[in-house]
């Protein structure tokens, strides 16, 4: 079977531009209210039973049938045997990975989250103390999605960070476990991990039970009844943000391969079929390539019929009047993914705003930051680049105001603060200020 | 009429100890089922009509009859006025109140928001770009709980960050403008401003009106209809916390006035009847002594019948054994305020791991914080302190991956990329990968 695929083409000077842009752009997270309610009992019932429930969901779900928590449970020991007994190429690339990812992260906390404080003029300390999460869950998809990459790109900046205590839950469907994600539990230093998975997974994370411990936030990706979860639980714990599907945004003067790009919209596309490949060029010639080398190599590719599918439903190549429109165009969508493939990538990057994460120059795919140049690869989706950034070490970490008043500062801030406070009506504020001030 | 308070007294040695704090403790953000379907109502109205129904909901809940919006914008001059319109020390306090703001703030953005980058030895470039949001809404209730502290608390954050625009929301019932409030909106630097507030509110600048801008996150605290607003639109714009009712705890060793603390409780309590103030101390002469204090202020303040029902209701004043569990409690109450009254601060704040903001020695008054010190007062609450942090410069700006990767960078990264993609079964990415090896 052969597919073939050819993503919408736009120009910016088309008539109604705008319009077709917005509707090819447009994805809307509907909420189903089938899952919702599955959810909402899921919730109640791990909440008020603990273990005895999440070993009957895990049960009807995901058809393992054990009679203790014990067995859920994937020891310190198994892991490592998952990550000795891969094959040497496999166990070096996860090894060299977790390294990179590991030093980037490293240079993150030290370049943006360290305590920090100062005196003022009266002797007064002002200041952040930041510190790390005590306790944070890992959720890991199992079956068709399993993806080590994300184990480690989950769990070291935790690590980073400094969690005192990386608890990791990973669905294995009728017993199949992934020793890849086993082993890369093992590398980046998960404390414990437990064959569970769905809303289930995260409500005893939420809650605790018995013998899941409680964490204090919950990161990583699931389906569609680990997302709704993961929304109700926010504010008992913390969470990283909801994804939705994956989306590349390509800006290219036409210098790099035609093949090259083409590639690296598959490898968006093959994903999801809702997953989101955008090409934005001035040169329509090099656009007719890019199409030319999507034809070519389309059914080279095992995964084709996702590919195609993608492309077809939601990718574009977009023919613009000039790279700096291209930049304009970009910020509107504030792609997951940015590549810049030109080779003045610096030229163009401080025109883009908005972007989860910026590959400048033809030689830095998405792949190569997808799984080992270092940063992140869990980015903000659907415009959410806007306000949101990549998950990192400040995900695991939070602040808390330090101030310590002198003496000489409490008689110059009581003042004012007293002044504010009774135009605010609050004359308890006031008088506590007041308390403080020289007799 | 008088009051009379007199919190909760325990011991950490009673027996049921555990079981009474975590009680006390006990609130529970219940989701009312009147407000969440008036707000999607109200939503999905201001969605599809725009100003239409803006206009319609702000004369329906806050008796305001006009018929364009632009009566329902405060323009420059008006805030202006309101500004040189205040009495001599109003004018000068908030001023001096909002450099002090400015001032820590600007430290907050050098000390952590800066961009950040580096070199590896492959030549390729690693870090993050750190931008500000486009265009942020702040709401500020109006009514009765008018505070202008908070106008400036989330402004100039937003200001300091950087943010392009800054839109005010603040309701005025029965068009009864707050001069505090409007005056603190030109001090502040708010680029736009409009007297509209509630759900109706929350929606305008989720999705934009006519009139109104969509903004790209929202911050501010409001009723229970703006809490369930900013949950709902959560994700097509970002949010800063949802707040639940105000707490203080104080770790005093007996060195600090009784009175000192008994007023630091009450300003807590002043706030809300169900605002929390706890009281941790190993000296149980001293909890005598502010349980005196207590009852000798309390008719002395106006406030005085929340302060008696907040801390009947909620507070809590408790013996422990030493100092260090009472900061070993005071983690596990993770409270948005924390005040170390003792002569040793420092000895007891490395102890001390989740807290909103802690302020340090019998001198710094909480409300000195909440007015001027220049630290942030929107803070978390409910014991979110255990994963979240203070409002700061970094809720209005984002980052973004910054990758450079070389050509001799890609020939090693690509191996394992490759290696690592065959792995998770994506063949595109590791063909993009491997386009770039040398041949």
């Amino acid at each position: 079977m052969t597919f073939q695929a050819k993503p919408l083409r736009l120009a910016t000077s088309d008539a109604g531009f705008d319009a077709a842009l917005k509707a090819r752009l447009h994805w809307s997270a509907e909420t189903d209210s089938q899952v919702e309610d599955a959810v909402t009992k899921i919730l109640a019932d791990v909440r008020k039973r603990g273990d005895a429930a999440v070993l009957d969901y895990t049960h009807r779900f995901d058809g393992l049938s054990v009679v203790g928590m014990d067995q859920l449970e994937l020891k310190p020991a198994e892991l490592k045997a998952a990550f000795e007994g891969l094959p040497d190429k496999q166990r070096v690339a996860l090894q060299f990975a977790a390294q990179r990812v590991r030093s980037y992260h490293e240079a993150q906390k030290k370049a943006s989250g360290e305590s920090w404080s100062y005196r003022d003029s009266d002797g007064s300390l002002l200041g952040q103390k930041v510190t790390p999460l005590d306790r944070v869950g890992i959720y890991v998809p199992g079956g068709k999605a399993a993806y080590p990459s994300s184990v480690l790109m989950n769990a070291i900046p935790a690590h980073v960070a400094g969690v005192g205590e990386i608890i990791m839950v990973v669905p294995t469907p009728r017993g199949e476990k992934n020793p890849l994600v086993l082993a890369a539990a093992h590398v980046a230093g998960v404390s414990r991990a437990f064959t569970v998975g769905g809303a289930q997974a995260v409500a005893a994370l939420a809650y605790g039970t018995e013998t899941v411990p409680r964490v204090d936030k919950i990161t990583g990706p699931g389906n569609a009844y680990v997302a709704s979860a993961k929304r109700r639980v926010f504010g008992q714990v913390g969470i990283d943000m909801i994804a939705g599907p994956s989306e590349i945004l390509v800006l290219a003067d036409g210098s790099t391969p035609a093949e090259w790009v083409a590639m690296d919209l598959f490898s968006q596309a093959e994903h999801d079929e809702l997953a989101q490949s955008i090409l934005l060029c001035p040169d329509p010639y090099y656009i007719d390539a890019v199409q030319g080398a999507i034809y070519r190599l389309l059914n080279e590719m095992p995964r084709a019929e996702i590919i195609a599918k993608s492309l077809n439903g939601r990718g574009a190549l977009i023919h613009t009047r000039s790279m700096e429109e291209a930049c304009e165009i970009s910020n509107r969508i504030a792609p997951e993914h940015l590549e810049i493939a030109s080779t003045e990538p610096h030229r163009w990057e401080p025109l883009l705003r908005h972007a989860g994460a910026i590959f400048l120059g033809g030689f830095t795919s998405e792949s190569l930051g997808d799984y080992c140049a270092g940063p992140n690869h869990v980015l903000p989706t659907s415009t959410t680049a806007r306000f949101s950034s990549p998950l990192g070490v400040y995900d695991f970490q939070k602040r808390s105001s330090i101030i310590e008043v002198s003496e000489a500062g409490a008689n110059q801030l009581g003042v004012i603060a007293a002044e504010l406070a009774y135009g605010e009506g609050l004359q308890a504020h006031a008088r506590a200020a007041e308390m403080r001030l020289k007799k």
